[in-house]
């Protein structure tokens, strides 16, 4: 038999708070047998929505959490006074090995403090990445870190690749991962101090399928499996592609309505364009993971619906099933914990 | 009478070179009578080509270079060597005043490594940046700096900010154009060292509109006129714009030829798209301009055609007409040399 996999999700972060959230969940747990669900946050509330549905009752549990930390506050802050919130209620499941993982699309800072301060760093893990999948041409690619510690070091980014390898390969399902370093041309004698530093290291690292340099044009044709950067160049990239999307498609939409001819065409179309956008939409792949933690966050958008909760949730099964805690815990020299 | 303004055309850099050069300055010349066109080049090769144009015979010149500094090359020791090449023999030509400006669709590396050695920062430039416009959802906005020199210092990004300003208001014609700096947040504590440091030397500089952070996301909705980042940064977001944009286009054709109902329908909204697709290429704005030299020099792409090529030499006639040089010396507080 699988083993049970315990997922907390957030009921009460993100803009659909609670009805997606908790939809998504009940998505996730009518469609396997190997998943808990704990939802925390307001008792009342999340009672009143799970009466919408039809679910196995003995998989699906409510924390009370009277608190939410909103978005505008700051996040270690909030992390430290609102200790009855349904962020710090959730990671705090996580660390006393209560649940495996935690869903939030709250205060995307909220969740990441709460990742380092309370869930915790896996031994032996310097920094703990977050690792959004981004949408390329023949599929997605792990950007990776995105997070909120900049200025990172050399050895940080040799312990993102080794993650990142890992998570692609397990969860993902993608063998032998490419590993690209982001940088501002092909020759390995390119870049700043950082890159420079952080090239030969890669290099010689044995665990990783390193590729060398690639430059921002193309992640999107999809040249590496793995994208590496520190996360201020991450946090770009990843604004970036929802920026340049989403402004083309509006210059497109606008473009369409010029003329009759075109106006005709676009209602033709429109099927066809629909899919084509969904497939360069982020969140269709269930969230970024921070990874290196001793459990699994997910941080899910802001905007999530029910699709993303549900990825997200299978996502935490995937993680756990895998291994993929105990598979970094061993390429970093240490036993894993728990 | 309008002063002519002198601009060498670097007749053997680039994938189309030398047809696409030489029609483009060919077409500059032709429609205005305050430009003359200095070629650098094989004599040979350049004269069998003019004799396919009629043009203002007394405003065009061809200055012999025998060499070609190829992409591959080590840009330093390129110009170094390749004294006579026709990038060295053009710059030479604005570092000694007999021109006033430079364009090359030639090895980037190059160009710029020229423009510093050659043709020389203006006194009281730190750093001088390239700054291509990049197309946005209402018009473009300067990305500053994409250039090869990372690694910058906070007063290098003050200057950019002050040198941008200046030519998006007087080149481009923006009035009191909005100057952000990228960063990974909204507010004002967000970012890595060089940003927190910059932000307030930005706030209090007062020959420029500062509004404050701005996030990749908001770069293409166009919320900035003057787009202020280190040169690692920008060449990112200059790269990935390109590739995302690309990528999109690519699975939007490829989706509209998923059906016959799509089929049909892209036929009829050909014409839009390409006309869409066109406002967000980058080679329709004349290449990028590199900053802060005694002479103004231009990068086009590789892959530039005639059209690139004929704005690039207007640009720099606008810069010379326009003073640039003068408003920037008097900015960083010394007379400007020529």
């Amino acid at each position: 038999m699988q083993e049970i996999v315990r997922v907390v999700v957030d009921a009460m972060g993100g803009d659909n708070a609670p009805d997606e959230q908790i939809k998504g969940a009940i998505q996730a747990v009518n469609s396997r047998d190997d998943i808990e669900i704990i939802f925390t946050g307001r008792q009342e509330v999340i009672t009143s929505q799970l009466e919408k549905y039809t679910y196995p009752q003995e998989r699906v549990k409510i924390i009370h959490a009277d608190e939410v930390i909103e978005t505008g506050e700051s996040p270690v802050e909030a992390i430290r006074k609102k200790k009855n919130s349904s962020i710090v209620t959730g990671e705090m499941l996580v660390k006393n090995g209560e649940a495996d993982a935690f869903v939030s699309s709250g205060s995307t800072g909220a969740v990441l403090a709460g990742g380092q301060l309370l869930v915790g760093r896996m031994k032996g893990v310097q920094r703990p990445p977050l690792a959004p999948l981004i949408p390329t041409e023949n599929g997605v690619a792990l950007l990776i870190d995105c997070g909120a510690n900049v200025d990172a070091r050399p050895s940080h980014l040799v312990q993102f690749a080794q993650m990142g390898s890992v998570y692609m390969e397990r969860v993902v399902g993608i063998k032998n991962p490419r590993v690209g370093i982001v940088n501002i041309g092909a020759e390995e004698e390119k870049g700043n101090v950082l890159v420079k530093e952080t090239y030969p290291l890669l290099k010689e690292c044995k665990n990783i399928n390193f590729i060398g340099n690639v430059e921002a044009r193309d992640i999107p044709a999809g040249v590496c499996d793995v994208v590496v950067c520190e996360a201020f160049v991450g946090n770009v990239i990843l604004k970036l592609y929802e920026g340049v999307g989403a402004t083309m498609i509006k210059k497109i939409k606008a473009g369409l309505m010029s003329s009759l001819r075109s106006r005709i065409g676009a209602l033709l179309i429109k099927p066809a364009l629909k899919e084509t956008v969904k497939t360069f939409d982020a969140t269709q792949y269930g969230g970024a993971p921070m990874l290196g933690l001793k459990g699994l966050v997910v941080k899910a958008h802001g905007s999530a619906k029910s699709t993303e909760i549900q990825n997200a949730v299978i996502q935490c099964v995937e993680y756990k099933q895998q291994h993929i805690n105990e598979i970094m815990g061993s390429i970093f020299n240490v036993s894993p914990e728990k």
